[in-house]
């Protein structure tokens, strides 16, 4: 193979991937959008959240470099293509989430050249981890999204599920652990929110969450 | 106004930045998704051209920032909340498109605290003005991705606005300042649209547009 067709081949490998993430403007989320018209999709939400890193960096509570964090918002979802997406509050579905999500990863981080999609491919499984700085934030911004478009749609996606105010408080909780100042607000909206009747309380037998 | 009433305003005020932004997800382009199954959004178009600048960097003609273009790409669209998304062969639209575009920078950039929302309004007008490496190369993503959809979709948007081969040529020639490479496999896909019948040649009358 020349240097040209490998080089054409390189491009043409890139291009195959950037024509397949296509399909994440398809995979519908639970989250409405914050005028109600329509359920939103993951690479909508994708854009939103990268967008939020950037704005929100500030609020980190380790040094970061938030560029790698707006990137791991880019990818963070790219793997439910194949995956789908799975709602934070299906704790079924979240049983063989990490597997599919492998799986889908398998297949679409391999369309692109081999070094660059083992790079990006990092970067996701980074994020999952949660064990660098940037995939804490990351992690915190991700979850603080769809807690405010909640907020401000009545509650609409927690009630349509019947989600209370105890299980939003334990799932949003890594929030915290990406920065103190966001948790501290999501806690603030998810109260005003059951004072308004858009949140069911906590079930009383799992009030100890709510200390968090 | 206490240290802390100053900073719980600032935050309020990135919050109702990001959350009017959502709007962003409302605003129909002419472009349709790969699999043909509706037009996309500028949102989800911009997270499809901020990985895309961030995949294909290494075509760019100039030393840069990835980091910078992926970040215009984000921005790049936010004043269609406001302006709309003017269809880059609407002749009429782009008229006055730069001064619908300027109010809506106006409004919208002055939702974030004052030096924040300078910073990424000078981002988007780096963008808008072409005279930087990062925006060159974003300049050339930005056009290079509707026309990969283009061709994905045996030219839908061109054949359903009468789009010729010429006015897609003229229209696009700007990737060649960011990248000659991507501008030569842009005018390959054109050819191929041409061969296969989905793009309409090129006016015979301008045909001299095609050997740029």
């Amino acid at each position: 193979m020349s240097g040209d067709e490998a080089s054409d081949e390189r491009l043409e490998r890139q291009l195959g991937f950037l024509l397949e993430i296509d399909r994440l403007k398809g995979v519908q989320r639970r989250s409405y959008l914050v005028d109600g018209s329509r359920r939103e999709n993951s690479a909508e939400h994708s854009w939103h959240v990268a967008l939020m890193a950037l704005v929100l960096a500030e609020y980190a509570d380790e040094d970061l470099d938030p560029m790698r964090a707006v990137c791991m918002m880019l990818l963070h979802d790219v793997v439910e293509i194949d995956a789908g997406d799975t709602f934070r509050y299906d704790d079924a579905g979240a049983r063989d989430q990490a597997q599919r999500e492998r799986l889908a990863a398998d297949r679409l981080y391999a369309l692109l050249p081999g070094e660059q999609g083992r790079r990006l491919r990092e970067l996701w499984q980074e994020f999952e981890a949660r064990e660098s700085p940037e995939a804490r934030f990351a992690a915190a911004v991700d979850r603080l999204l769809p807690l405010l478009q909640n907020a401000a749609t009545e509650g609409r996606t927690w009630r349509e599920h019947g989600v209370r105010a105890d299980q939003v408080l334990a799932k949003n909780a890594p929030i915290a652990d990406g920065s103190k100042r966001l948790w501290e607000l999501a806690r603030r909206r998810i109260r005003a929110a059951v004072e308004a009747g858009h949140l069911a309380p906590a079930d009383p037998s799992r009030t100890s969450a709510e200390g968090r």
